[in-house]
């Protein structure tokens, strides 16, 4: 669970621009457009955002120029995928009213910023951060030994402290990104004077959920829902989720804990959690219509988010309206950093 | 000597908006601000970009980013030296009504491109360009195993690219740099659609001056005279130019050519040369005389910059208006490219 804001973070910004519940803190938080969001980026991310935006000051960010770290042959597909990943975040219910919602491409202050911190950044702290070497293994069959994929972090750090961002909520995995964002905004305060908070992670407390076949959710493995999927292929798919192996029988007594079926009912329909494990255990429920139980509250989450997408699929305009704005906005503050960046430098300006 | 304009890139602009002939050839040449530039500079570079004014259509950066690659820990010392920079090419005789004078931070689409060569741009090839360890060995005392060392050359070739560069003029020693360039132009080209030309090397063939003891031309060696020295210096440093080590007696006979007085006399006094060199080779003039001779010559090189200079120094907000002007025309040039690159990219633009 996020939040009530945790204003801690004033401790930390040794700017003294913030006071003690003075304003709310600054939250930035950002989402490649390389395909289709699923059931678990909703649950772990989403849900999550849509609360924040009342706790704090949110930027949400749509960033493409992350997605060309990988997809740098594609531009036109992540171009496309920004679009409809826009659709999806208005669908979930980010509101540009409560939020800045933009896109990275549109705030080209990034990459300044991005550039003036690579200056200082260590090419070995780089290479040791330990998602790098395991994503460069994960992503097979495209030559990602780039100099812009070893950048991924850095510019993930200009995204955030562009916007002086005092939390991030990030999954565990982004943990060691937020450690070197956190070493930047001190190293660049030490080098030029204080300028930058210490960013601060917030974590979500919901469980990681798993693919349908138990594996780590991947769009890779094939083993998800989109967050647009029809209600056939939501059905077809939950029908067809891998449970416990080790119960052969509808006789034989099964294991919850490692039966993804049963995290999905604890993800989706907690309150029949107990009642599952416990007839689950005592085989007095079979998995085919244990399985069939979950069919409509997955799509009690998945309906309201197609049905919004296809809405907003009318409206196109609207969409990159709301965007355009959005955008500006972050450019506007962003702007404001990049000139405090300038003057802490002290690089002429003629 | 450089030029007449050479329009075999012509055949190169694959993108078919040149026709040869309609138009000069464009040149984008910087130089860092680290530091007073010396006679070397001048002759080897500065003079080229002097006499290229009428032939191209010439943007010189001064490059204050590529200077904190190097020189991070100290950005208002780079901002000092930039003006400084400023004022010396003026004097130098470099002609904001001839040629595009810019200062490299106040176009900050450079970095944008920078960024965007990041994603495709392979890191073995950055990490095997000979001049990358080279230098890496050459600069001590100070940790530059950094990200933007590394991508020095990418920014060099944004640098050029944004302007849609056909030549360069270029040090033998930065031919790896403009390969890189090259690369780049093609590699976008092939990605995204014909965009950019492939840049061609214009090489000076004036000589390369040696130090006054003998050794390459450094700032960091003391063996060279910066262009705002005093008369008395020079005197100095004339005098106390190292000869050749083998001529001990006034009768012995020199080798002009391992002599860093001779090859001076070639470079600011020609007209001398063939004599200087006669009369060393036979014993008929003495090593203090011979520079005694020399004194004059490179007094007449460094006087009219160093005058220069102090006349800007007395105007240094029109030194600022005119690279202010400068920037902003070569600013409008850099964002028309940019369009140009998002196009071609294809991402969303709300």
């Amino acid at each position: 669970m996020i939040g009530p804001a945790n204003l801690d973070y004033v401790a930390h910004n040794r700017g003294g621009v913030l006071r003690k519940g003075a304003m709310k803190g600054i939250v930035f938080s950002g989402m490649q457009p390389s395909g289709t969001p699923h059931i678990g980026n909703k649950l772990g991310a989403l849900d999550n955002w849509v609360k924040m935006q009342d706790e704090y000051d949110c930027i949400y960010g749509i960033v493409d120029w992350h997605a060309l770290t990988t997809g740098y042959e594609d531009p036109k597909e992540v171009g496309r995928q920004s679009l409809e990943l826009a659709m999806i975040w208005l669908a979930c219910g980010l509101d540009p009213q409560k939020s800045t919602l933009m896109l990275q491409s549109a705030v080209p202050e990034h990459a300044e910023l991005h550039l003036l911190f690579s200056m200082f950044l260590s090419l070995p702290r780089l290479e040791r951060i330990p998602t790098y070497k395991e994503k460069l293994r994960e992503i097979e069959g495209r030559n990602l030994t780039t100099y812009g994929f070893l950048g991924y972090p850095v510019l993930q750090a200009a995204d955030i402290l562009i916007y002086k961002s005092t939390h991030v909520p990030v999954g565990k995995d982004q943990d060691y990104h937020l450690e070197l964002t956190r070493e930047v905004a001190e190293q660049f305060n030490r080098l030029y004077g204080q300028l930058f908070p210490i960013t601060q992670t917030v974590h979500t407390v919901f469980p990681v959920l798993p693919g349908t076949d138990g594996r780590k959710m991947s769009k890779s493995y094939g083993n998800t829902s989109s967050l647009t999927d029809s209600e056939d292929m939501i059905k077809d798919k939950v029908r067809n989720m891998v449970t416990d192996p080790q119960r052969i029988k509808r006789t034989d007594p099964g294991r919850p804990e490692v039966c993804p079926v049963y995290a999905y009912y604890q993800a989706f329909a907690p309150q029949e959690a107990e009642r599952t494990a416990h007839e689950c255990r005592n085989a007095l429920r079979g998995c085919v219509e244990c399985k069939l139980g979950l069919v409509e509250p997955v799509q009690a989450v998945v309906r309201p988010v197609r049905e919004g997408v296809e809405t907003w699929q009318q409206q196109p305009d609207e969409v990159a309206r709301i965007l355009h704005t959005g955008s500006q906005q972050a450019r506007g503050r962003a702007q404001q950093t990049v000139t405090e960046v300038r003057e802490h430098l002290g690089l002429w300006q003629p």
